[in-house]
């Protein structure tokens, strides 16, 4: 029995409720397609085919029996690896964390085992989650299924090649500047960067903690929906997760967009995408209307001082948290990912306290000026057509800089406003690769945005267009 | 009508309410013993006689009426000089900002005004908030209402002297590492330094954001609580107010002690007491073991760690928001202050965000080993007698930066927590100054502390003891 990988993750859950797939059989195609088209993508760092066979077993059995079965029972799905299972290695895409085995389990995978999720391995990042495009020395680049050509986005690079391939029909990422975002657009699948403080971070390795996110990679935003009902909520063991009442994640699905107002900024907005990113984000723009949804324009500055606070914040608290490595060990980094973190160690404390102090008015001014009185701001993911790995690897490195700088011009600032953030597949540039546009939200109004995605992808078929060489396997 | 001094907050309001006094008369007592009694202690910064009467005669109309009264209608109060009123100087104990006039209301003073109590003024504090004893250069050193060869304690002095001299029955001060327990305790009055976040900051001067608090100082533990309920909660201009549920302040006051229990530090905690000091101590635990708290003894690390961080987190962010005045205007700031003020300006920002970072774990860690099982634990608020304005002032820098270093021993750290801590007055040393122990609580138990508070002070009289000098006025 197979032929199941093109399901999303409610649609996998659902058969397995209502029986019409075993969770195992489930596994065994997943397991499969991880093992042949994983490598091709370079998406998987770890598979652990007996611990889903055992758990997908489990589930079955549970069914047989009439129990109550979890929102994801039997749902085959894997991870970035740097989300901590105990006993099992978490690289965190590095060298110095090859071997590293933690004794803890994260908070997140801990409520997708509770949901009844398959936890079927780990998946490819940048080094220590530090690249917008899947560049990683010691592990090898993580490519596109579109076009090997092509980096697949990053940080959480298997996480979008390995969703996109359908590998499996979702996976959590981790984004500090857009490190779900950017394999999301990148990939052609969809990508929820959560309100900071809404899903526990944890048990995951920390880039940049008052920037860190971790959410779900997956084809629809209906998908992605499910899975933060899992992983979303208060946990006494993250002080940033708010004691706040949960979210209904799913409830606002399946309706129109009336009463709803999306924001179009425009000036820089505009202006620092390309003409065929434009216009994609007009096609788009024209289907959230048809669904109900009224547009306002904004003119807000440009992002530019939001952007320089994040740098300082991401700076200072990576620089923070690798400092002993970076002296004792720094040729265990690349010299990519040191020379990003060195610089922090050299700033003043009143610079960081400054950016921390400003945060709060500075959020309140971009909700003011950008989103205005809508309920969430449209913009491009990707400013620009996804770059190939020649473009953002070879030449000077002040091009390379700019090129891959150029990539989180619109997702790093929203890190540092602690916004939700999701993105959206919406057609493709001249080059074949995926484009996206992101929605951008009120602090916990992640469901929202969830709603006008699916209201989105209900009228288009983005999401589920298949890569070449990604349909069932010979 | 006079003799109304001698009531409390809880019962000028009941008063009030029942019409046996008129709200004018209070206020017009009030302003006789401000007049009197402030310049006496130096207690007072800016006395509005009109404001205050204007405001007690709309409290005696309504009551006229049959409106339905706040919390606190027409209760005379005055605050520390850092908490803005739109339109009225706000010096901050500053040369800097001896004519500065916001133009914002502090949420603290909008939500006192809202339960209907009088605002008489505002009150003496330490230069920009930053000495436990009361010391300022530009205004005179804050008095003792029991000996005016000892300073009221600070930097809330104003608050200390105007509640234990009677000017007014509750003042609220700010406390960043002891500014509302160091003249509470000096004193001899009660002082709240609530959960970090429960009170908001918005429209009060900062001196360290991440550990600023704002709280009541009053006679009894009682009207604690009820100032607390006018207080406390989120606040959408503060961000760092939780959305959390309100908190019922004053329905845990009257009851015993029963199934509480009260952690009793050993070691450094003893160790670092005087003699005469850890007597007092003994005593007022056994009043609350009378009252039917558990005693247990924990065996606690000490604070030096604690402390550490927390001078890290306050010389950062207090150098920060001063950063421009030490630049440009370094001869307005007391030698004193800009001599604490400005080593901030030369750490290394990592030292900061590791201080920010370990703020989680070493909180959890302090409440495993010093709290324990228990739900609070008892301290000294200072480990010492009062010392007198001599002792802190005269003789060799090293020698009145021990002395006065020594007085925060108990209190900066827990800022640095985060956790409520409540200051009762419990007995005098040999000097004829009082003494207290305060309760440190966990996170949001400030109600429960209160509770103690009051049933220690139902069967003690410490609170009640008038300073020489300050009964009826002649």
């Amino acid at each position: 029995m197979s032929g199941f990988f093109t399901l999303g993750v409610v649609e996998m859950a659902d058969a397995v409720a209502d029986g019409s797939v075993s969770s195992e059989a489930l596994a065994e195609e997943a397991l499969q397609r991880l093992e042949t088209l994983g490598p091709r993508y370079n998406a998987v760092m770890q598979i652990e085919p007996e611990r889903a066979r055992e758990a997908a077993r489990a589930v079955d059995l549970a069914r047989a029996r009439g129990d109550k079965l979890g929102p994801l029972a039997g749902v085959p799905l894997a991870h970035k690896d740097l989300l901590y299972r105990a006993g099992r290695v978490a690289t965190g895409g590095s060298l110095i964390r090859k071997d590293f085995v933690p004794d803890v389990t994260s908070s997140v995978l801990e409520r997708l085992d509770a949901a009844g999720a398959l936890d079927l391995g780990s998946l490819h990042l940048a080094e220590f989650a530090l690249s917008p495009t899947g560049f990683n020395v010691h592990y090898g680049h993580g490519l596109s299924p579109w076009n090997t050509a092509y980096g697949a986005g990053g940080s959480s690079s298997g996480s979008g090649a390995a969703v996109a391939a359908r590998m499996v029909p979702g996976a959590l990422g981790s984004d500090t500047g857009g490190s779900i975002r950017h394999p999301s657009a990148m990939c052609g699948v969809t990508g929820l960067k959560p309100t900071h403080g809404l899903v526990p971070l944890y048990g995951a390795m920390p880039l940049a903690p008052s920037l860190d996110t971790i959410g779900p990679l997956t084809r629809t935003a209906r998908d992605a929906a499910r899975m933060m009902t899992a992983i979303a909520g208060p946990d006494p063991r993250d002080g940033a997760t708010l004691p706040a009442p949960r979210l209904d994640f799913e409830g606002g699905l399946k309706g129109d967009l009336k009463g709803l107002t999306i924001a179009v900024p425009s000036g820089y907005y505009r202006e620092l995408a390309t003409p065929e990113i434009a216009a994609l984000m007009d096609d788009s723009r024209a289907v959230l209307k048809d669904a109900g949804a009224q547009l306002i324009e904004t003119s807000p500055p440009d992002m530019a001082l939001v952007n320089a606070l994040m740098q300082v914040v991401m700076l200072v608290e990576m620089s923070t948290l690798h400092r002993r490595w970076l002296t004792e060990r720094p040729q265990d980094y690349s010299l990519q990912v040191r020379a990003r973190m060195l610089p922090g160690l050299a700033l003043p404390a009143t610079r960081y306290a400054e950016a921390l102090m400003m945060r709060a008015s500075v959020t309140r001014d971009w909700l003011a000026t950008t989103m205005g009185a809508a309920d969430m701001v449209h913009m491009p993911t990707l400013p620009v057509a996804v770059p190939s790995i020649a473009e953002t690897t070879a030449g000077p490195p002040e091009d390379i800089a700019a090129v891959v700088g150029r990539l989180a011009a619109f997702t790093r600032g929203i890190n540092y406003l602690g916004l939700p953030s999701l993105s959206v597949p919406c057609g493709f540039t001249a080059n074949g690769l995926p484009a996206a546009f992101q929605l951008v939200g009120r602090p916990y109004a992640d469901p929202v945005l969830l709603k006008a995605g699916d209201a989105y992808q209900r009228r288009t078929d983005f999401h589920a267009l298949l890569p070449p060489g990604c349909g069932a396997l010979a």
